[in-house]
């Protein structure tokens, strides 16, 4: 997608946009957006600020493709499930597995994500996005609850922050290792997530 | 506990090593540790450097005190559930809700710890403290599925996170609201994590 504005906004062989959004995403994950400048990241990509400069306007620049990098995923999964058949706690698991598959597909831009805290423009629109993602899964888990498919005793909001929590977590301890890991990981989730760690066939305490 | 050193290194008026402590802890979780210098620090107590250095040896030491009050309170937590009489699955959830406990009242605290990275001596150690505390609760979730009260179609070690990912994700959106709280939220959690979303009572869908 980013070939084209690579080709007209030509850097120092060697970087197209891609690559240099790649590489200031795992700077910005390792030292914090904050915490990184632009000499940080010439230094780490081994070229001159200007270089940099013709490929992006500045660091809020890649902050912001890194971030719709993960935001877009998250949301074409929400679009998947709300169009798929069946009741809303089956588009809801639909949801968990399809946002695993984002997060293990996507793993340094949903982490650099979900680390933004809202101090400039770009970030502030990031966690507008989030928001309205949080609100999507809200929805969907009080439509369950309605359809009497999610347990009524815990607070639906609490219930949907504590679903994502659940996947999101993820990208504190996964570690891309193959491909099998994103499909086993999003079958251990919503079994955890739907099922809970019990042992259904358990005699119990 | 810090009285005794705050008698014996008595900064300005106004500021003891504990709410010195409990500013920098704001300061870092908002800044990160590594963005947050001790201009930065004595700027927003309003005090000389010097003055705080009355207090502690450094930025060091202020991330030393932070992370320990995190990690004693959750090894407290895990001798009082490794004390507890009944199957491990029980001394898990005990675990389990004793921690939700330790984050609710010590959230700064454990908010630092979870976003420690590890690139000094301090953050080493408390990495290191943070696997030994990984390592009790997979040993706890091993010897839950031996007795078969845990769910065997899952490795114990994705179990172990994925429960532990469910409880740290509090910090991200939990905000102290009065009392009641705390325990709301571990009973939300415990039954999340142990018996899942899905409604007991539903007919299936």
């Amino acid at each position: 997608m980013g070939d084209g504005r690579a080709t007209r906004r030509r850097g120092r062989p060697g970087y197209d946009r891609e690559r240099l959004l790649a590489v200031a995403v795992t700077v910005f994950n390792e030292r914090g957006y904050d915490g990184t400048s632009m000499d940080d990241l010439a230094r780490r990509l081994g070229i001159s600020k200007s270089a940099i400069y013709h490929h992006v306007t500045g660091k809020d620049e890649l902050l912001q493709l890194a971030v719709d990098r993960a935001l877009d995923g998250l949301f074409a999964a929400a679009e998947e499930a709300a169009a798929a058949p069946g009741r809303a706690i089956d588009r809801l698991e639909h949801l968990v597995r399809a946002s695993v598959a984002v997060l293990v597909e996507r793993l340094p831009f949903v982490t650099l994500l979900l680390r933004v805290r809202g101090n400039t423009a770009v970030e502030k629109r990031a966690l507008a996005r989030r928001r309205e993602f949080d609100r999507l899964v809200s929805g969907l888990v009080a439509q369950a609850e309605a359809e009497g498919d999610i347990r009524p005793d815990i607070d639906p909001a609490i219930t949907a922050r504590l679903l994502f929590g659940l996947v999101n977590s993820l990208v504190e301890w996964y570690r891309p290792r193959g491909r099998a890991g994103g499909a086993q990981l999003a079958d251990a989730i919503s079994k955890v997530a739907f099922d809970g760690l019990r042992n259904p066939r358990a005699t119990g305490g």
